[in-house]
C-alpha cells in the first residue's frame, strides 16, 4: 500500500507519518518512509531551489515539484511497491493540487494531468490530511522556506484547498482533526487503516 | 512571431538563431533572443543540474525541462510577444519531444501534454530544425554535458526523432540542410520566413 500524509507545514503530518510507519513496522510490515520534495538527489536539489528562493512562476513551480515527484516515484516508490513493501510518504501529489492547483489558481485538473504524466499515473492508495487551524500551524512551523514566508493568507487558502480535495476524492482522502494529542490522532489513523485492509 | 531553432548540439542551430535575430534587427524589428534551458534564474539552475549529472529518470528529466520552459515562457517569451516583439529561441518544446518523447520513448503525446500544461499552451509559430549527420554534429559539439556524453547512439535517435516531428507538424516545422555554409542556410531561413509573413 502507498500511503501519503498531507497538511500545512506545522500541522503535525510528519509526526503522524513517522508514527504510522513505526506502528506498521511493529506489526512486522516492511515499510519505506520518504518525503517530498527530497528523498532523492534531484528532490534535494529541488528543495534547495525552493529554500534559496530562486524566482519562479506558478507553473514552473508546479513542474519543478512534478520533476522531484517523478524521480521519487520512479526511483523509490514504484520499486518498493513492486517488491511488496509498504510506502509512507510525507507529502505527494495532493500538495501540488492544494498549493498550485487551488491556492495559486492553476486548476486541479491541469495540475493533476501534469503529475499523472510525470509520475506515470502513480497515485497513493490512501491519503491522510491532517487539519489544524492555519494560525496554529503557522505558530508551530519554522517558516523558513520561500512558500512558508508567504504567510497566513496562503496557509488559509491551502487549508481550504485540502478540505476541497477531500470532498473531490472521498475514497482516497481521509481528513483527521490535528488539534488533538499526536497519539490520539495516530490511533484514529491506524483504526481507519484497519477498516480498509 | 515566436520562432524556435532545434537540432543536435553541434548542428549549427545556435549560429542560425543568432544570424536570424541579427537579420530581423537589421530590418528594424524588435527581437528578444533567448535559449533553453537557461534564459532565467531557474533555467540556469536546471542547466547546472544537467551539467552536474544529478541522477534522474526520463520523466523527471522531462518535467525538469518543462519547469525551465514554463519559467522562460511566463517570464520572458509571453511578455515579449504581448509587447509586440519577435522572439527567437534556441531550443524549446521540440527538444523535449525529440529527446524525451521519442529518443527515450516516453511518447510525443504525453510529453507534449506535460509541456502544454506547464507553458499554458505557448507553442512556437515557426520552428527550424537544422539537420546534419549525427557524426558531424558530434565532432563539432563540445560533448560536455550529461546528455551529450551518452554518445552517438542517442544522437542518431534524436536526429531520426526531429525528422519524425517535422512530418508530424508540417505547418510549424521546417527542416533545413545544415551541411552547408552558415550564410547559405541563413539565407534559406530568411527566404522561408518572407514566404510566410
Amino acid at each position: 500500500m502507498f500511503i501519503t500524509f498531507e497538511g500545512l507545514d506545522g500541522s503535525g503530518k510528519t509526526t503522524q507519518a513517522e508514527l504510522l510507519a513505526e506502528a506498521l513496522r511493529a506489526e512486522g510490515r516492511d515499510v519505506v518512509s520518504t518525503r517530498e520534495p527530497g528523498g532523492t538527489p534531484l528532490g534535494e536539489e529541488v528543495r534547495r531551489l525552493l529554500l534559496e528562493g530562486v524566482e519562479m512562476s506558478p507553473w514552473a513551480e508546479a513542474a519543478l515539484f512534478a520533476a522531484a515527484r517523478a524521480e521519487l516515484a520512479q526511483a523509490v516508490i514504484a520499486p518498493a511497491l513492486a517488491a511488496g513493501r509498504e510506502v509512507v510518504c510525507d507529502r505527494y501529489v495532493d500538495s501540488s493540487l492544494a498549493y498550485q492547483g487551488i491556492a495559486r489558481g492553476l486548476g486541479v485538473d491541469r495540475v493533476l494531468m501534469l503529475n499523472l504524466n510525470a509520475t506515470e499515473g502513480l497515485l497513493p492508495d490512501l491519503t491522510f490530511v491532517v487539519l489544524v487551524d492555519p494560525e496554529v500551524a503557522a505558530a508551530r512551523s519554522t517558516g523558513s522556506d520561500r512558500i512558508e514566508r508567504e504567510g497566513l493568507e496562503l496557509q488559509r487558502k491551502v487549508d481550504a484547498a485540502y478540505r476541497e480535495l477531500a470532498s473531490m476524492f472521498p475514497n482516497r482522502i481521509t481528513t483527521v482533526d490535528g488539534n488533538r494529542p499526536p497519539e490520539v490522532i495516530a490511533e484514529e489513523i491506524r483504526g481507519r487503516l484497519r477498516q480498509l485492509s
